[in-house]
């Protein structure tokens, strides 16, 4: 299956499982072990100021952080449930346009360091990172616990 | 201006002015000093799980949180920007129906510090918390850092 394929199929079941991310007009533009990148327009996260609502900031965030490791365990072959146990974001600045929501996942140490603890305990907890970005600036910035659990 | 129509009022202004709420499906259902309650039906914020999604979580946390600090301000006859800058989720259990977010707001002492500062420098801090019920039971817990500047 080719890249660009792999991409689309992902963001049609972000669009079908997870409803509101359709009308967040959200798009998956990259998915790879190295990262995932989303974008999002203006007008349908728009708030009372004409920036983007602070909710629709922690939704892209928690779910480019959500979509990596969804994507990262299934490349490693496993079958889990991911919750989110904690997060929190910092709004730097206003956004005032499209944005892309951006998370590299974790470098290869830390994941083979993961999957090992994963694969013995059947559970095992990481955290991750992400940003938004607006005009090549960070605006905002995302720490969050998720935990997997293998599904029998 | 009666209570059921101010209530109406401020629902009817958040989905016009913050879109992505009348798609969550919001209702405002109580607003005033003694605090703020939403509701959310499940089906526009399921996610693959057919529990709420993380984001639209975060986002009637953040929502509830800023409305009652918007709806006090108003009461307070000032009229402010508010930001938020920074917050913190803990999801406590996942939500497999309709939900609501309660914002306690402060009570009269804090608040009357808070629009003391804001009165004197135009600008002022204050951490707001906000929890998720559903089923009676506590269910994500938040609290978030908002500034309000006095416009001139």
């Amino acid at each position: 299956m080719s890249e660009v394929r792999t991409v689309a199929d992902i963001e049609a079941y972000l669009h079908r499982h997870i409803p509101i991310t359709r009308d967040m007009g959200v798009r998956l533009l990259e998915c790879s072990l190295q990262g995932v990148k989303l974008s999002a327009p203006l007008a349908p996260n728009v708030n009372h100021r004409a920036t983007v609502f602070g909710g629709s900031v922690s939704a892209t965030l928690i779910l480019a952080a959500w979509t990596w490791l969804h994507f990262a365990l299934r490349e490693a072959g496993l079958h889990c449930q991911i919750v989110i146990q904690r997060n929190t974001v910092d709004y730097v600045a206003p956004i005032a346009g499209e944005f892309t929501a951006h998370c590299d996942g974790l470098t290869a140490a830390p994941w083979e360091r993961f999957l090992r603890t994963l694969r013995r305990h059947g559970k095992a907890r990481l955290e991750l990172h992400a940003r938004l970005q607006w005009h090549g600036k960070v605006v905002a910035k995302f720490s969050g616990d998720y935990v997997a659990v293998i599904l029998k």
